[in-house]
């Protein structure tokens, strides 16, 4: 597994386009990304109760399994709009299919930005138009332009894998995402599409797709907050088997059961964790990131609960915008976490230096703390000695420019 | 029921000191509840699974009911500090127990402060003699103030309430608290001391409070962390009756089936209610305060998680903190809450303004919700309309000062 350039346009037979169509006043705000080959679909979607029209029609669509193309827009949600917010989503694939010549059916729809108010369709309309037009096998950073939102950087990353019997040339897996407020476990204000020629099952790339995602979206948190619209698709062409998919012969077809499936995941987790890690590190204000690594735990729960917590506090955040040796607020998030924990085996070290031993002060001196929390990137470890179970988690500081770029939002 | 001068002196036969005995550099820091008579005891302590020291001594204590005296520091938490911790609890409740002549089992004590430092005993033994001392019928005000930490407002109340069989005179409950961090759901780093001259049995004491408790700290959120410390006690010393506890005759002793008993569970739940908005209030950098109200729930533990919800969502709380009129996050936030409401029956008003109808935005103007966000006080209403159950939740907005205090704690 090596990293590639192309992003989300270096698997075969992918194109991406990015374009201003006007929902936001200059920047790009409409991403087309298309396979110019039949695919299969899976996708990870909010668990928020109040979901997005694309959100919910999307993952209707791809229940069946099959999509080649998304279209997605920045600057607003589509959400909370009623039946007019749904026939909007709707109607958004069903002017890419035109545009593009294919089944509506196969057009997924993603959006991301203010909440409550119905998109422009006529602007979305002239948009996708020209979205199509520009389509190219470069247009990867455009199209990842186009679906940020406050994010500072553009994510894009892509894979090159060597899993036998997948044709000559090694299968690619690559994608665009975007955070970057609203991010919490169980997915956040987060788009992340991904595309791969591998020629894979239905259920392999769904089981392939769910765990990378629990290994990274749903292991972050900017700030605790869930999105209405958080999406995860992708999409697999099977191009790199060279064989379309309806004459897919059994053999290169990549199954759970094969050996080298194994290989295909480890690469998609890898791009997970990537796009995960750079939502964090490009969150609203955030300065720095740090790890919470709760090990020993004596359920796969206790662990999840007490790293969560502890990425989550308001005071350990606070705490490490200011490199405040304020080891205390970690122990207390990790004694709210509802756990069977018991604090009194508990030892926590900061960047290795070691604060809390048996649940009590292991009198670190404030200097050398200090010191260790004013390093670029912070590791929280909490070692439960109670169990094997563990996990990581990623947080960020909450400093007061992400106050301030929240208060002024709209 | 009225307001009386007085604070947690205001009953028949209770003393307070607050003096300086050095764990903090200049201010007040040591304080001290006394009442002249024997009295009945109740509390409710934090349920974070890290405890500090004077937690776990006054909740082994206070099961016997009986207490007279509460000895309290600010400025050290005496937590996570292991045995020696437990210890210079219990040698606080001795020292103050030789000092005043009463049994050591009758002193409860309460630190609050900094986590993972041994209190300095030294000092807190010449400061306890002085605070015996200085115990005056005037000293609620001075032991209020030696609570305090970050707080910027003592806070301190007291209540005449007309209970008929209470002797001439009215019976009368006083209290003092401090906030201000680390509050949430369940206690936080808050204390709160209450008296009573009341003549009540200790199941009626212990329902009253319980339930006042239940409407009032627990229902309140300034940063969503649990505190190691959270103190609540009440001390009824009987005094109202003007009989003695052990020789109280059946008739003038309030029991939970009598009917006076709701005068006294109302006046105490006023009072506690009055703590914990003042709480809030005086949030750490606390610029705002909100309510959320949440009506027609399906079932009671929806109401609550969705309150809670939404008043600990930093999305929300930066919205109010900038007057912005972002309400998807307020609907982002309820979606997110683990319940049985569905969001499509949902109304959602801001101070009034319908935001949301049947989940959907109700197209209030931008400029009328910015105006309406202005108001000192906000109430955010959400109306499921699926139920009966409804709650109330107090929280406050998040400002950059919250985070320039936190970063900068120690």
């Amino acid at each position: 597994m090596r990293e590639i350039e192309g992003g989300i346009t270096a698997a075969i037979g992918f194109k991406a386009s990015g374009i201003h169509c006007g929902i936001k006043e200059k920047k790009p705000d409409l991403a087309l990304i298309y396979s110019e080959y039949p695919a299969i679909a899976c996708g990870v979607f909010t668990t928020n109760k109040v979901k997005a029209a694309p959100v919910v029609l999307s993952q209707k669509k791809i229940r069946k399994g099959q999509a080649r193309a998304i279209v997605a827009n920045s600057g607003n949600a589509n959400a909370c709009t009623g039946k007019r917010g749904f026939d909007d989503a709707k109607r958004m694939c069903e002017i890419a299919a035109r545009e593009l010549g294919i089944d509506s059916e196969e057009v997924l729809v993603a959006s991301t930005g203010i909440i409550g108010e119905c998109l422009p369709m006529d602007k979305i309309e002239k948009g996708i138009k020209i979205a199509v037009s520009s389509l190219s096998y470069k247009g990867s950073h455009q199209a990842a332009e186009a679906i940020l939102t406050t994010d500072k950087v553009v994510k894009e990353l892509a894979l090159e894998v060597d899993i036998p019997g997948q044709g000559k040339k090694k299968v690619k897996i690559g994608g665009i995402a975007k955070g970057s407020g609203m991010i919490a476990p169980n997915l956040a204000t987060m788009l992340c599409f991904i595309t791969t020629d591998a020629c894979i099952t239905q259920d392999a790339l769904k089981e392939a797709l769910q765990k990378a995602v629990n290994e990274s979206f749903n292991q972050i948190s900017v700030d605790g907050d869930m999105s209405t619209n958080d999406t995860v698709i992708v999409l697999a062409n099977g191009k790199a088997g060279n064989r379309r998919i309806k004459t897919w012969r059994r053999k290169p077809t990549l199954r759970v059961e094969d050996e080298n499936f194994e290989k295909f995941y480890l690469a998609l987790s890898y791009l997970c964790k990537h796009f995960a890690k750079s939502i964090v590190k490009d969150g609203e204000g955030v300065n720095r990131i740090f790890e919470v690594k709760v090990e020993g735990a004596p359920f796969p729960q206790d662990a999840r609960r007490i790293a969560r917590q502890v990425a989550n506090s308001n005071l350990v955040k606070t705490a490490i915008a200011g490199a405040s040796p304020n080891w205390g607020r970690i122990i207390a998030a990790l004694g709210s976490a509802h756990t069977k924990v018991k604090p009194e085996k508990v030892d926590v070290l900061i960047n290795g230096c070691l604060v809390l031993k048996n649940g009590q002060s292991a009198g670190a001196s404030l200097s050398s703390l200090r010191e260790v929390l004013s390093k670029e990137e912070i590791k929280i470890t909490i070692r439960c000695n109670q169990g094997n179970c563990q996990t990581s988690f990623w947080g960020c500081d909450l400093t007061e420019r992400y106050v301030k770029i929240n208060k002024r939002y709209i």
